[in-house]
């Protein structure tokens, strides 16, 4: 293997073995000892790819932004009437079962929420982001029911989705389709004006 | 100032700056010295009351629990047709004002977050348990809609109010009577079967 392939590889590893120690003791807690030991490398060869605790932060942050970008991606949200608000629904389905067997994608999540890291949250927001950008399009589509608008919905449909990502956190049962469905039962039938 | 007065005085000085400590800090990086500091007495009288910060961190939760339990008795259930869910809406009303104010309910929720202090997390399991038993209350006042029961909708309702609680812990925006009432907006009709 060559030289730069291995690199390449052991920096996706020590993402890997960051995400879980910071998943399991949050991030203050973690020591970067730990984490090399547990990817099998040295503290230096953890250091040659991130200086401080904080830096392999933000690549668990940025890594689980890329996996979710994926998600968000294979959105079939086309223009279609319908094709937005659907896209948004699977998606949140592809989320919840990602944030269920995927450390990286949670862990990145849940440092969005770590005081120690100020203000920057960026996994959620991008996640909110996207979910305000469906809504707008279902809105220009056309779907959404007389007096709802995108702006006084959103805030809901994130706050709803974030809860079950940090209540999942502690039990997976709560990231399960079924409850992911019964959301969208609950909400789905306000928001277009029709019976699911 | 008798002598137990003042005793009683600190351990709740002691539990409020614990809770700003924690709130702003996280549980983790928190540091005893800083708390007594901030509090204004020695390391000594602290260990006096806590002798672990694990200790203090479960007197906030305690704490938080103890007035989290004072908006949800506040709520007016009376067993009256439709008292449940009247009573579900104005105390997710007074839970979001009461965590834009009061550090010690919000530190006591986020600690239920909490990995270092293990599988516990009071607080939002007492608001879920308080959710789920006012959900079964409306469906004996026979107010649920059709087809829809508490054990389908609880988790959704519960998702949602935790996901306001965590993103309001960086934001207060999240925590607006706004945001909430369009949240129950978008819920309530389903819920019932019937136009808000």
């Amino acid at each position: 293997m060559a030289k730069q392939e291995r690199a390449v590889r052991t920096r996706q590893s020590l993402i890997q073995s960051a995400a879980e120690v910071f998943a399991r003791e949050g991030y203050a807690a973690a020591s970067l000892a730990h984490i090399s030991r547990l990817t099998g490398v040295s503290n230096g060869a953890l250091h040659f790819h991130f200086e401080t605790k904080r830096e392999l932060a933000r690549a668990v942050e940025e890594e689980a932004a890329r996996r979710l970008r994926t998600i968000t991606e294979d959105a079939p949200v086309d223009g279609a009437r319908g094709s937005a608000l659907q896209g948004l629904v699977e998606a949140t389905h592809g989320l919840m079962s990602r944030l269920a067997e995927d450390v990286v994608v949670r862990a990145g999540f849940e440092l969005g929420g770590e005081p120690a890291l100020g203000a920057t949250a960026g996994v959620r927001r991008y996640w909110q982001e996207w979910v305000e950008d469906m809504l707008e399009r279902a809105d220009r589509e056309g779907v959404l029911a007389d007096g709802v608008t995108p702006e006084r919905v959103a805030p809901a449909i994130v706050a709803a989705t974030v809860g079950f990502e940090v209540l999942g956190g502690r039990d997976r049962g709560w990231l399960s389709g079924q409850r992911i469905d019964a959301f969208w039962e609950l909400v789905l039938p306000q928001l277009t004006g029709e019976a699911v």
